[in-house]
């Protein structure tokens, strides 16, 4: 394999020209950084990354590792991730555990299950030397042991570290529910229902509880019979639509986007309408809310901006810095044509 | 740092063990594998990949680039990917270009942009010695300069290679919508619209052969003004259905499920219907589309399909095979309820 000091020769530049050019240094005219490149693409000359980290002790490189691409909420939160990446000078690497498409959703409340993929995964960060991790979990839930072993500056998102070393970056639910039941209350709804998620899940017991917080501070007596919980999917919105009508609400909070889907449907067939019959609201702001008609007013999670969150403190780890040990990113929103005003 | 000789004398087992349960072979009772992993993970022994490829030669890793996780295609084409990298044992690792969060749309047409952050991506899975690369672009189109310098066996996804050394998987675009269009024709719509994607773009082109194949199959004249050309999102499709219904079409073929998401808002707004006033089928069947009220009828790529099949193409060249250069990958039309019959 060609070396640095042939490509160097060959230039007519020093060996160190040639090694600014390649560690992406700023100090080299693009005439010179032009003519470097050319041999360098032409020879095919790779870096030897693994020498370059030991001399460096730093391989900037960032370990990204999601329990599930598939899952909607992950994407935009390595496209976060990347970007702050990017902006300091870090490359990438990914890993996919596949938790969905492996175990559907019986992983939950499985840590030990979690962890018999976690563990190598994490173990392979430390063999190609990563500099730090962020953990992408595709489900909210409390993660007590995320491992640690290998002294890896890790952050995890979207899940709750109960291990004081690693910090997490979570959405706000409980102030997004209750922003967005302080919104129907503006509206003059006193008889709000809502359509939750599981009663033990973590999401669904923060958004019961800004539910029950905007009533409070509205002076609204809460009625615990007004909120029917079974899942997360359009087929159980649309199972227990009858069942909220018949309460005799005037809206509707929907916990995920899908939910509201279902009800949706269920009005659909029954001759009404979102926004004008019943006042209805979602969360998550997925791409469907946006062609509901009429438009979903609902919650956008900012997943980018988790992301963003996670690796600039992960950055501030990586410089010895003291963290936070819980960020919780504030959600937004989103206004759309399915909340009317009651007279 | 600990070796495999003293986890082996702790463990009172061979290196030969040891070595054999941390490269996943299946010849070693689970009281001994638990015995070895415990101190294993205890110890933070990691496993030296480059060591072990170089013994190998082979570091059964294989390297996946994507144009931009972000896109809606990427997530399930990467799954296919992975799930047969696990049920042959090989490892992977993601890229992600970030091409539309970077550049939008404008790099589409541009290969030497592209090429600015392909080159030194594939560079770099050369220089960590991944086995093989899958590319999965984020949009069809020709490819005619994928960096083949490192001689790495690489497959491209989603897009047409022009190099004969690398095979592609692509979506049968045209057999697709021949077989949609096909679907309406067998309704009795005879006056079928198309609102479709740019007109230089290679998913538009192959979809209006598809859809002149059923028409001549069927006898019906082709009539070109009744395709508008402009765009794949929403916003298009809302704002040319006056100007697609002025044409007293019967049926009309959105080339995008957001297309036809726009022709629903227009209808809804009108106090029309789908599949009571006129007929719309889409393409993709995106999340969305099955919540489309009514739902909406569509054609669904197989991506986690693509991916197995591009995955196994990839093996089949480690192995040294002869293989096909072209894999179109059949889509499914799905059956909603977005289309009537014409008396």
């Amino acid at each position: 394999m060609v070396t640095i000091k042939e490509i160097a020769k060959e230039c007519g530049v020093s060996t160190a020209t040639v090694s600014n050019i390649l560690n992406g240094k700023k100090n080299v005219s693009d005439e010179t950084r032009a003519k470097v490149m050319a041999v360098v693409e032409r020879t095919g000359y790779t870096l030897n990354y693994v020498a370059r980290g030991l001399r460096r002790q730093k391989t900037q490189t960032i370990g990204i590792i999601a329990e599930d691409i598939g899952q909607f909420t992950t994407p935009e939160m390595i496209e976060g991730v990347m970007e702050v990446c990017e902006d300091n000078g870090y490359k990438t690497i990914v890993q996919n555990l596949r938790f969905y498409s492996r175990w559907n959703d019986i992983w939950f409340d499985n840590e030990e299950m979690c962890n018999t993929m976690i563990y190598p995964v994490v173990q392979e960060m430390a063999a190609i030397q990563v500099d730090g991790i962020i953990y992408i979990a595709g489900h909210a839930r409390k993660i007590s042991k995320y491992p640690t072993q290998f002294n890896i500056p890790s952050v995890l998102t979207y899940a709750y570290s109960q291990d004081e070393s690693v910090p997490s970056v979570v959405i706000d639910d409980e102030d997004a529910a209750r922003v967005m039941v302080k919104y129907l209350i503006d509206h003059g709804h006193r008889k709000i229902g809502v359509l939750a998620g599981e009663q033990d899940n973590l999401h669904a017991k923060l958004r019961v509880r800004g539910y029950q917080k905007a009533l409070y501070d509205a002076g609204i007596l809460y009625n615990p019979d007004l909120i029917i919980y079974a899942g997360w999917g359009k087929e159980f919105g649309y199972r227990e639509s009858a069942k909220m009508l018949e309460k005799g609400v005037t809206a509707v909070f929907c916990m995920s986007d899908q939910i509201a889907g279902g009800l949706y449907q269920y009005l659909f067939e029954h001759g009404m309408q979102a926004g004008k019959d019943i006042s209805v609201v979602g969360f998550d702001n997925q791409v469907i809310s946006d062609y509901f008609l009429p438009g979903l007013t609902t919650t956008k999670i900012d997943l980018v901006g988790i992301g963003r969150t996670a690796m600039n403190l992960l950055l501030d780890k990586l410089d010895g810095k003291e963290t936070e040990k819980l960020i919780k990113v504030p959600c937004k929103p989103i206004k759309r044509q399915s909340v009317c005003k009651i007279k």
